[in-house]
C-alpha cells in the first residue's frame, strides 16, 4: 500500500513528511525523475497543497538535496568514543559507504547528473564537502613543514578521489567493499603527507 | 582587426578554421558563451554557411570539445626521449598544467559547467580520461600483489584528484605551480601503491 494514511499534520510535520517521501523516492531514482504529482499522491494531499510548502518544484528539489546532505553529515559524524585518527577515519569511511549504498541512485545522480553543475545545488554539495574537509583536517596529524594551503588542496582532491572511486565502484564493483574502504582511507595520509597516520592505517 | 581575411577555403579547411576560432574564443570564456553568430562574423562567412559545416550549434560545440580533447592529449603525450617513469610523469604533468593555464576558462567550464554532465560531452571527456589513464598505467611500475582492478580505480581517482586540485588552484592559487606539480605527481604512486616510483619522485 503506497498511500500514506491521511492524518492531520501540522505544517512543519507535513513539510518533513514530503521531504522524507522525496528522500525515499530519491533512493530509487535520480533527482530529475522525482515528480511532484507522485509525491503529493503518496502523501495523500493535492499538488496545490504541496506548493503551499515549497514555492516551486525546484525549491522542493533543493530541500530534498539539503536534507540528503544533512543526513550524510549526520550519519558520518566522527564517533566521539574513538580516539585514534586512523580508527576515526576508517569508521567514518565505513559509514560513508553504508550511506552511499543505501542511496546509490541519488548519490550517482548528485555526482554525475545535472544537479552536480546547477549553481544552487552545487552550493549545497560544496558546503557538504567543506564540512567533510573540516572534519578530516581536524583529525589529521600534519607534519609542521607542510603548509595549510597544500593540506587544504590535498584534502579537496582526496574528496574528489573518493567520490570518483565510489561512483565507479557502484557502477562496476570490481573490488570488495573492504578493499575500497582501505584504498580510500590509505589515500588520505599519503596525499596529505602524514606518514604517522599512514603507518597506523597499515597496521 | 578581428575579421579573418576573406579567402577561399576548401570545405575541410573552412571547418578547421571555424573550430580554431571556437577554440580561441573558448580560451577566453566558457562553452555556453560561444555564439555561432560571433564565430561566423570572425570567419567572414554567414551564419547559414556555418550551419553548412555543422548540423547545429550543439554539433559545433561538440566538435570544439572533441578538438580541445585531442589537443590536450597531443600536448601531454609522453616524451619518447625520456625513459624513467618519474621523469615521464613529471614532464607530462608540467605540460598538462601549461595546457590548462593556456585554456583556463574552457578547462573550468568543461570541469564545472553544464558540459560536464551533458551525456555526449561527457562521453568525450571520459574517453579523454580513459586515454590519460591508459598512458599512466603503461608507465606505472605496479607491485605484483596489487590487482589490476584496484590500480584502475586508483588511477581514475587520481585523475579526479588532479582535476579537483587544478580547478581549485586556478580559482585561488595558494601554492606555486611547482608545488601543485609535485603534489599531483607524488599522489600517483602513493595511490597506486608503487613505492619504487614514489621514491624516484622524491629524489
Amino acid at each position: 500500500m503506497d498511500i500514506v494514511k491521511r492524518i492531520r499534520l501540522n505544517p512543519l510535520e507535513r513539510r518533513d513528511q514530503l521531504i522524507e517521501l522525496g528522500m525515499t523516492m530519491l533512493s530509487l531514482r535520480g533527482l530529475e525523475q522525482i515528480s511532484v504529482e507522485d509525491i503529493a499522491k503518496k502523501a495523500g494531499i493535492s499538488r496545490g497543497l504541496l506548493f503551499h510548502y515549497f514555492a516551486s518544484k525546484r525549491d522542493f528539489h533543493l530541500a530534498i538535496v539539503q536534507h540528503a546532505s544533512d543526513e550524510l553529515l549526520e550519519r558520518t559524524a566522527p564517533d566521539p568514543s574513538l580516539t585514534e585518527p586512523a580508527e576515526i577515519l576508517r569508521d567514518a569511511m565505513r559509514r560513508y559507504l553504508e550511506y552511499v549504498e543505501d542511496n546509490r541512485e541519488s548519490y550517482i545522480s548528485f555526482m554525475r547528473g545535472p544537479a552536480s553543475t546547477d549553481p544552487e545545488m552545487r552550493a549545497i554539495f560544496d558546503s557538504n564537502r567543506a564540512e567533510i574537509a573540516r572534519r578530516t583536517i581536524a583529525h589529521l596529524p600534519i607534519p609542521p613543514h607542510v603548509s595549510a594551503a597544500r593540506t587544504d588542496l590535498a584534502v579537496r582532491g582526496w574528496i574528489a578521489f573518493i567520490e570518483e572511486a565510489t561512483v565507479s565502484w557502484l557502477k562496476d564493483p570490481q573490488i570488495t567493499r573492504d578493499e575500497l574502504i582501505d584504498m580510500n582511507v590509505q589515500a588520505l595520509p599519503t596525499l596529505t603527507l602524514s606518514p604517522g597516520l599512514a603507518a597506523a592505517l597499515l597496521d
